[in-house]
């Protein structure tokens, strides 16, 4: 540990404040740190690990996968993506098309590319404006970063792109619209923001509004979906139709893969976008088998159960505490506590760590839980015995 | 397949005109497609798969890694990517620190934030912009597309980021500097663009040049880096120290990964870069053995002999067909035969998939050869007796 704390230092950028630790292995929601002391893990990753660690299945599926091939190129037929963006187009319930990058902001790249080709139009006013949200966020490239609705991210690295208009809540959006906008972009429960949901009403009517103007609804998901929110996609829950869904974290269960899938079938041709490593043999199989496991979860009602019942224990942690925690926010395996003030959430975290269960911090004050979609109740217990402890010794 | 091409056709949005195969195994520098069929690779999927398909090395490392853990998060220590970015500063030679991505595109949108921070000054002029090359190819994010200096991308996807000049050649560099210039980069060989490298003394001076003006050199090594050009980084070849370096494609030998490294350590400080699976357990894993293989053969020389069998076997075929191609190009492994017109090349490329050799395209006529590095004598022979036919039968 010390020496690769060391090495990390002398090597490595220091864009991380890590907390200090370095796990060695995992088991589905149980982690095991370089000096044996081992942990309940709510983070899963940030949302990542959504089939937990060490998954055998994913695992068997990606070591088959690669002793036959692990990547060619986009210029030719690669099997498992096509089968890919065929479960992931049927888990959405969606008519659409995919395209597969490596990330959520290589995703949210590839919708906001969408937008912009989308609202071109020759020989009229170009409408190339995007609507976000305060306190959203998508990503850390350059206009990801613009896309961002947080003031404090848009320094050192301009002239960001033009185009992006800030919305202090959804309300506001329809005054905002002009002859401009293209599209609206909008996470349904804002993940590094707080673990906010927006409200389903307002949503329903934002898309019925955007649908009158013709300004496209882009969904990005890329912390909501793939079950986090009990449904494959948190757009599903909301019962709206979206035209653009960004997806990335938990589709390959650890591989790095995004996806932008859209309505919009036909508004790239050939050269308009692309991704060397995109949708390759080895992210794609992970993905086709994340999806597998999570879609049996679903049907069996597994899924609905875990959920269920981690809820009820977020609530009972909750209740016990009171005086901590002001408000439980979330849905699904995504799930909040604000605490009174970053201090004590501060002091939360690290006593959590000692006792032996891994949570993060959202926004600024949002105690946040992503567990792996396939945590057991025993794990569940135990991650909120050692929680009931970290907060018992503040 | 052929159910394959209609998953393809009707789940995937067509931003490749793929060639009509499916491969389903690989061994070294030999694919298998779906009808059995067997080729030579001279492709090594764009230049990803360094040490060759299905490397028993790589995979058993992946296994064995993926067994305990895939992913955590960036907020915790992640021991193979402290490894890794030792290997890539040790095997390059220069006083660096690392940052993980996941593709070509994301490391290069982490150059230009460095760039861009770089440039900032309060109370003074901002330096903002970027001088990159005609035919560049820097990826397919807004800021890397806008990087490219390829007029014909610079379509539908606006308003772009304002900052990026364009030098129609390295000696027009700088006549295009001015007040506002924070950094140049560029391609050392030019990869897409036709597989061009650029004249050593002149990028020789250039470095002293920006040195001299304190502006920064960052070399896109995406393409080049990884011992593809017989060398580390082609910046070694070229004897440069370069203030920001990209790495991508061979560096995982076929697993996502992308890397941006810089002699300014301090210049990203914690928040203001990141990225959710950058450098997690299993890329960083990948790269570990990738450069480990990879220096092994360079420290035997059994690099340096392949790179010159290989280079002899492209001089031969290029003098038996002197009627086809008009010149021969590139370095090392990154090797480029000018064809006549356009059409000739299409022909060569598709009789080349029939007599059962891969080869690339890149600008508007240059036929481009990317073997593993790994490739052997028989694989190379076999591969030219191929093209020999292939050509043969226009
Ligand atoms: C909603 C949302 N969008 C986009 C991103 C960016 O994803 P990545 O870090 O994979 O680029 C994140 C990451 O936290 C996210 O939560
Ligand atoms: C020199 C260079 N830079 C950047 C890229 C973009 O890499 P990626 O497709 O992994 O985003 C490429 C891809 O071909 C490249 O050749």
């Amino acid at each position: 540990m010390n020496n690769i704390k060391e090495l990390d230092k002398k090597y490595v950028l220091p864009t991380y404040a890590r907390a200090d630790v370095e796990f060695v292995s995992g088991n589905n929601a149980r982690l095991v740190d370089a000096n044996g002391k081992e942990y309940i893990d709510f983070t899963s990753g940030i949302a990542v690990c959504s089939v937990g660690h060490a998954n055998k299945r994913v695992n068997d599926a990606i070591c088959k996968q690669i002793s036959n091939i692990t990547h060619i190129s986009n210029l030719y037929y690669t099997a498992p993506q096509a089968r890919a963006a065929q479960k992931i187009v049927e888990a959405s319930g969606y008519d659409m098309k995919c395209f597969f990058g490596n990330s959520g902001a290589e995703a949210n790249e590839g919708a906001i590319k969408i937008a912009r080709k989308f609202g071109e139009k020759d020989g009229e006013v170009k409408r190339y404006k995007i609507i976000t949200l305060e306190h959203s966020f998508h990503g850390r490239t350059i206009t990801t970063v613009k896309a961002t609705g947080q003031a404090s991210m848009h320094n050192y690295f301009g002239p960001f792109p033009d185009g992006f208009v800030y919305a202090d809540n959804i309300a506001q959006i329809e005054s905002l619209i002009d002859d401009h906008t293209c599209a609206v972009m909008v996470e349904l429960v804002q993940g590094e923001g707080g673990v906010q949901p927006l409200d389903k009403k307002a949503v329903q009517d934002l898309a019925k509004l955007l649908k009158s103007k013709n300004i496209l609804l882009m969904i990005d998901e890329v912390q909501t979906g793939v079950y986090r929110t009990g449904k494959f996609l948190a757009s599903n829950l909301y019962e709206i139709e979206p035209d653009v869904v960004t997806l990335a974290k938990g589709l390959g269960g650890g591989v790095p893969i995004g996806v932008v899938m859209t309505k919009l079938k036909e508004v790239f041709s050939p050269g308009d976008h692309g991704s060397t490593f995109g949708g390759n043999y080895l992210s794609a199989t992970a993905a086709c088998e994340v999806i597998d496991i999570l879609s049996e979860l679903d049907v069996s009602g597994e899924l609905t159960e875990s959920i269920e019942y981690f809820d009820s224990e977020v609530e009972n942690f909750y209740e016990a505490h009171k005086g901590i925690f002001t408000s439980k926010v979330g849905i699904g395996m995504m799930c909040g506590l604000r605490v009174k003030d970053a201090d004590t959430l501060a002091k939360v975290i690290s006593n959590a760590r000692d006792e032996g269960v891994m949570v993060l911090k959202a926004g600024k004050n949002t105690l946040r839980l992503l567990p792996a979609l396939t945590i057991t109740k025993e794990e569940i217990d135990e991650g909120f015995n050692s929680l009931n402890r970290a907060v018992a010794s503040l």
